[in-house]
């Protein structure tokens, strides 16, 4: 694993110059109360690595993150948000500018309806809480991406993962789904490592082995370059 | 505040020699299916600076924590949970040996009815999500509390802080409650400082300046010190 990282920086240094790329990552927070929120398990590591990837081969990296607990890479624009609505915002206002925009956060797809401005305070019996669906940022992205933007989406699945991704590379209009199974020991959410199977635009697929995410970023960006200079590689 | 932290340590060192403190710390999260979850803003850090101060002050500190991004402090025996069950249960197999329980974690009141197996997919219109009330854990420690234990627990308000304190700190059977305004600026929630107020059994109350939570963590032990040796301090 190492040796391939080290390949893959050896062979590739420099190949994002001059290419804007934005990635967002971690784990939108929907408020309930000022208190308390709906998220998820996303830890952040896998668009921080890919931020961090893109900057050491020359790309000019915008990161749009939800909360984590991770540095953000030295070189990258950081635009910090919370909710899906504001993550919405940020990448929509940068979208028209950008060549390659990697979704890597973890969105969710429903927010409370009612906010309350206090902390809701506890009572007997159960609590009915109504959700209402969020913008999908990554189908919105679909259908505004000109010909030469890369769209690279992520697909954290625990279950019927191939039609899952097959059916969101299309409705998405993506060049790349990285898809992954959640329920699997080393994949996903909070690892350090990730198993990964990528869905091209084109009908090809490829599942890699059990990586570490840094590792899995170059390979992600080697696709991406592969996308945009097919042929090249 | 550094001088009052210095004349903390010094004033006081192995003053918690033999007695046994379970801390809580932490936010609870309370699953909706594998990858979503309702939590709260809690950082932790009151809960681990209390273990750590303990620890300094010679105790026999048991962490019971939610999730946090901490590294937990040398020498506490860690026992980590997710939901406000499991956080129940900790806690309850461990009180009869305990001198001092100080529930510093913002434990969620409700959790989701039904937790999903699989992920729930996106689908159109609204989401009906019915919670469910959590145990108690304060309130039952406070039924169960022996008269050689010492009960501290936490409330943070956004709103009539000392009405709803008061009333905590009866309905619990606390002998001490630290309550916060999370609203002000530098108290509360993933704050390095807090702004509490300190509400005693016997009604006596004490509002303490803003400051660090490590600071805070010794004043805390202060009081229970003097709650349990009255005339000593």
């Amino acid at each position: 694993v190492i040796l391939e990282h080290i390949k893959g920086l050896i062979s590739s240094p420099g190949d994002f110059g001059g290419i804007k790329v934005l990635v967002t990552a971690g784990g939108t927070r929907e408020p309930l109360d000022p208190v308390r929120y709906i998220s998820n398990r996303s830890s952040g590591k896998m668009g921080y690595a890919l931020a961090a990837a893109a900057i050491q081969r020359g790309a000019a990296v915008t990161l749009v993150s939800a909360p984590t607990s991770l540095d953000p890479p030295a070189g990258a624009e950081l635009v910090s948000v919370e909710t899906a609505r504001q993550m919405y915002q940020a990448v929509m206002e940068r979208f028209s500018t950008q060549d390659v925009v990697i979704k890597a956060a973890a969105v969710a797809d429903y927010r409370p309806k009612i906010v309350a401005d206090q902390k809701i305070k506890k009572s007997e019996g159960t609590l009915i809480l109504e959700l209402e669906k969020n913008p999908d940022i990554l189908y919105e992205l679909g259908q505004r991406k000109e010909p030469h933007q890369t769209l690279v989406g992520f697909a954290a699945e625990t279950e019927d993962l191939e039609a899952n991704a097959q059916q969101k590379l299309r409705k998405k209009n993506l060049d790349l789904l990285v898809a992954n199974d959640v329920t699997q020991p080393g994949a996903g959410f909070g690892a350090d490592t990730n198993i990964v199977k990528l869905f091209y635009r084109d009908g090809r697929t490829q599942s890699l082995p059990v990586m570490d995410k840094k590792t899995l970023a170059h390979r992600i960006l080697d696709a991406v370059i592969e996308l945009r200079y097919p042929g090249n590689s």
